[in-house]
């Protein structure tokens, strides 16, 4: 990983609005990988009858922490990483407590990566749901390139 | 559809905490159809160099849409609706304003139920994610068969 | 799992068309668990330039291992089990040699059933493929439910 | 597109050795759009007892058409497409039929591809099956940029 520790969390938990929102704390970072949470609040309830996380929230750590394990890979903090696509697979209903993203590179190119998320209540080895996404990458030095 | 509207309405924006929290609005229901307003705020964003919406948030979107159409088939508020899987293509960045999101059944059964979800800026007709969804259904009068 | 482990080797190398015709072989099979391979032949190229098997194959290999390790939970040869959808992300080139298939079962309830499938080259541990599929499954004595 | 629709017609049918095992015919291409046929023969059954396509032969043809309907893009026989991601919702049962897919191209950028492809049974327009796929392009022009 190129960047320091502190300067990744002061982006992943500060520079990105919709992480600062939500509270989103990075946990562990090595280069291809990440752990972050989002603290538990009522409202990211989906399902007030039995007290279930709405799906989407478990969409918003997944995309956040896969796109944070990409973002490892990054040189430059003008280079620029965006979600090609993303699935999940919803394997049992997240509780109302806080929840853990783990981030994982499955693979990397010089223009895309594939990441692998997984996604934990806290204090559970229970997998709540396990993605996958693909991220394109844009490296400032590649923009040669960009003219086709 | 077997609610009534306002009480699908009601549903929809009131009873999801996640819905409220986002001011979630429903614009359009029909047997198998919903389109849905997310308003903007600014901690939407998930780039702020370029102010693109933050992919999560267009992953709620979806969820709640394509979930929302697969609830036009639910015949008692006992019933109960979960999702399987989901899949989302982001084909351009999301920009600073309104988000419209459809969802359409695309196939049901007794069982389980695929939408497919479009999302796009207010006043656009240019699609910024589309999305596949496979939600499970249970309904309060099949329990007799869950005990297998 | 219900059935002999003869008799469900019957079932996917003989009595499955496709698998005959391609020449899968069960190698392992428990509860929720099959390792199957199918012989390399030249056919199965995609890219004769670089010798790649076809990325096709990878999806025929992975539903088919997907589906077999659905079908340990089968109770009666009347159940029926069909692929609700597959998603594969394509790690690495498949080189023309024979391809193995893991298929385990993520998640089951009686109405779906979620697995992992895994591609390698025989003789390899570097994953060519990873896969996910939900399958719907028909259990006879549930008909009664399908009038809905 | 830059290859004639013969020289094209080649690649697809004869080049490509599992699609020649196979028989696939070339129906219709225009630049990001192709149209293929896989002639139904007894081998392609998944389920003999409802006499069913083999969903992983669906998944040939998925892949066939959204990687040929991405080779429409391709500038030069050198350059090079493979798929990273492909994703298969099962809507019908295939019927023991000639099978038709269509691909077409959602998104295309310098590096990656992003394909809608359909699947029907010759003669009707009850959609089988709906996918989608990434695929990564690498032109022999832009190989330079490969060292990073």
């Amino acid at each position: 990983m190129k960047a320091s520790k502190e300067f990744f969390r002061k982006i992943i938990e500060k520079m990105i609005p919709m992480h600062q929102f939500l509270g989103v704390q990075l946990l562990e970072v090595e280069e291809g990988f990440v752990k972050i949470r989002i603290p538990y609040r009522p409202e990211l309830i989906g399902d007030p009858r039995k007290n279930r996380i709405h799906g989407g929230i478990i969409a918003v750590g997944m995309d956040a922490s896969g796109g944070a394990a990409g973002m490892t890979k990054l040189t430059s903090e003008l280079d620029d990483i965006s979600t090609i696509d993303m699935r999940i697979d919803y394997l049992r209903p997240g509780k109302d407590r806080d929840l853990i993203f783990i981030g994982k590179i499955l693979r990397s190119s010089t223009r895309t990566i594939v990441t692998q998320m997984e996604a934990y209540n806290t204090g559970s080895d229970k997998m709540l749901a396990i993605g996958k996404a693909v991220f394109s990458l844009k490296r400032k030095q590649d923009e040669c390139n960009e003219k086709a």
